[in-house]
């Protein structure tokens, strides 16, 4: 069993990746911290609560912060036009607030359950990086203590999506992407260089919601709306983003990554772009020098990741 | 016939792509410009007056600039350690002061072609591009004249050389080369995507030699340093970098091109990086909208380009 704290900003495609977590035999879910990004942090956290009594786990939710990690960065307006007014397609998720809710902030939960189980926690992180930059600026020990970190964001060796630079997760608090690119704790990220193979066709999730019960039903519900704005790119599918670090986690053979230190830009128009130095290339002397080496995932067995996906999904 | 401008740094791979230009049946080189980058400028003119006299051409050849584009900006050392100290594999240049020089200033030579041969001109950059940012300067009107640019230069969608942002001729003067790219004129960019597939081994270069008489015999003796220096990338070869730009121009259906506004980063870590948005995908506002659509190479049929090259520069 793997220990994992999933860090989420639910969401239409962090709905499904929770699930996948949920269901998986091999993942020990101990924490949801939530983050700001397709939705305020108000709204994400209220769906973790909405999420966790539909889906039927029972681990704890630590809220995160609603502010970038500098302070007085630029805000930019949430994507509503993906991920609906209520994060979740406009379903109409209830209001939770009676829902117990873990009294501590996310960065807190993050820094007390890595410090709890040393060398056990995996995070995997599917929104802004808010929440690890604030643990690692409070506690930087934690690096040596975690894991690993499995990171959906970043376009490494392919364009954005917010723009031509920048991925949305990282575009959306480049400076503490940034910081945490360049700890020295294991990040392995999972950017659009993958993330936009794995596509999951609107009737295939229906065939899914057949056969797994009311919490697939949901999921097929919440994503009518994500998939009509992803139909301007891809045939009637959803690109199942923050689900393919959770399939990291399980399953890293599905994966081609590549080694090397990985920066995020933090100024000009290329803002929120994420480079990486590849080991074994040789070039001359960069801000990229002296850093740890990261995984950045380059390709991926896409058929597989999806028929894995599956398979969890309707896991009762 | 294609009239034909070469704006170079010669430069060991810029030795070779002379040679093919003048070497090719459909190409009328009418001029040579030389830019600073692979050496200074004295070096590189006096490299080019060199050239000219060993591969037995005639087109005029006019001394560009010295100074970036943006008065000021920071300097990098040359980099003597891949093209010698003199800028061609340390092979003992001789003073070619007595050689005549156009007596105009190359971004001054680039205005009068262009406007005495309107539509017709192709400009092959293979060196920074101060000369044609400083065309643009003065007599932006140049733009509707020009048949095309093609470049060779940056790093798209893989990492660059220089550091892991940026190619060489990019960074050595990035905002140079953001003002051709944003310019109104059609630019093709060559870029390391392509080029770093080229490559013409050592045995190779040493049986063209055997058959393409002195000039080639030239080429070969003075790309051994070169080959040296890449020995620890490829195996036993040469990059044949900016002779890809000139097969482009000549046989373009070797290349696989993508549409879209190109810009270069000028400010922060990334500095000189080139990125494309590519037409027909869906971004957010960005630097990138507005401005007119640029082909870069992402993909090339090496073995036939290579085998056109071998042709070509054995002709006699
Ligand atoms: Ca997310
Ligand atoms: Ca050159």
């Amino acid at each position: 069993m793997q220990k994992v704290i999933f860090d989420t900003d639910p969401g239409v495609d962090d709905a499904m990746a929770l699930l996948f977590l949920a269901r998986h035999p091999e993942v020990d879910l101990v924490g949801v911290t939530t983050t700001f990004g397709n939705a305020p942090i108000d709204i994400t956290t209220n769906n973790a609560l909405f999420l966790r009594r539909e889906f039927g786990f029972s681990a704890p939710i630590a809220k995160g912060s609603g502010d970038k990690y500098q302070p007085g960065r630029e805000t930019h307006p949430f994507p509503t036009f993906i991920h609906g007014d209520d994060g979740l397609g406009n379903i109409g998720v209830p209001d939770m607030s009676g829902e117990p809710l873990d009294p501590r902030p996310a960065h807190e939960f993050l820094i007390d359950m890595i410090k709890a189980h040393p060398g056990e926690i995996t995070i995997v992180a599917v929104g802004r990086m808010t929440n690890l930059a604030n643990a690692l600026r409070v506690a930087p020990e934690i690096t040596r203590l975690v894991k690993q970190v499995v990171i959906m964001g970043g376009a490494v060796d392919v364009p954005g999506n917010v723009n031509p630079a920048a991925e949305a997760n990282i575009h959306g608090d480049p400076e503490a992407a940034d910081a945490v690119m360049v700890a020295d704790w294991p990040v392995v990220l999972v950017g659009l260089d993958v993330t936009l193979k794995t596509v999951m066709t609107r009737s295939e999730l229906a065939a899914l919601a057949a056969r797994g019960g009311p919490a697939v039903e949901l999921l097929d519900r919440l994503s009518q709306f994500y998939i009509d704005f992803y139909s301007g790119q891809v045939e009637d599918a959803m690109v199942v983003h923050d689900t393919c670090a959770c399939v990291y986690v399980v399953a890293p053979e599905l994966f081609v990554t590549r080694p090397g230190a990985i920066r995020v830009l933090t100024t000009g128009i290329g803002e929120g772009k994420t480079m990486q130095k590849p080991d074994g290339m040789r070039f001359g002397p960069s801000a990229w020098d002296g850093l740890p080496s990261q995984l950045a995932c380059m390709d991926v067995k896409a058929a597989e990741l999806l028929a894995l996906v599956e398979e969890t999904l309707v896991r009762q």
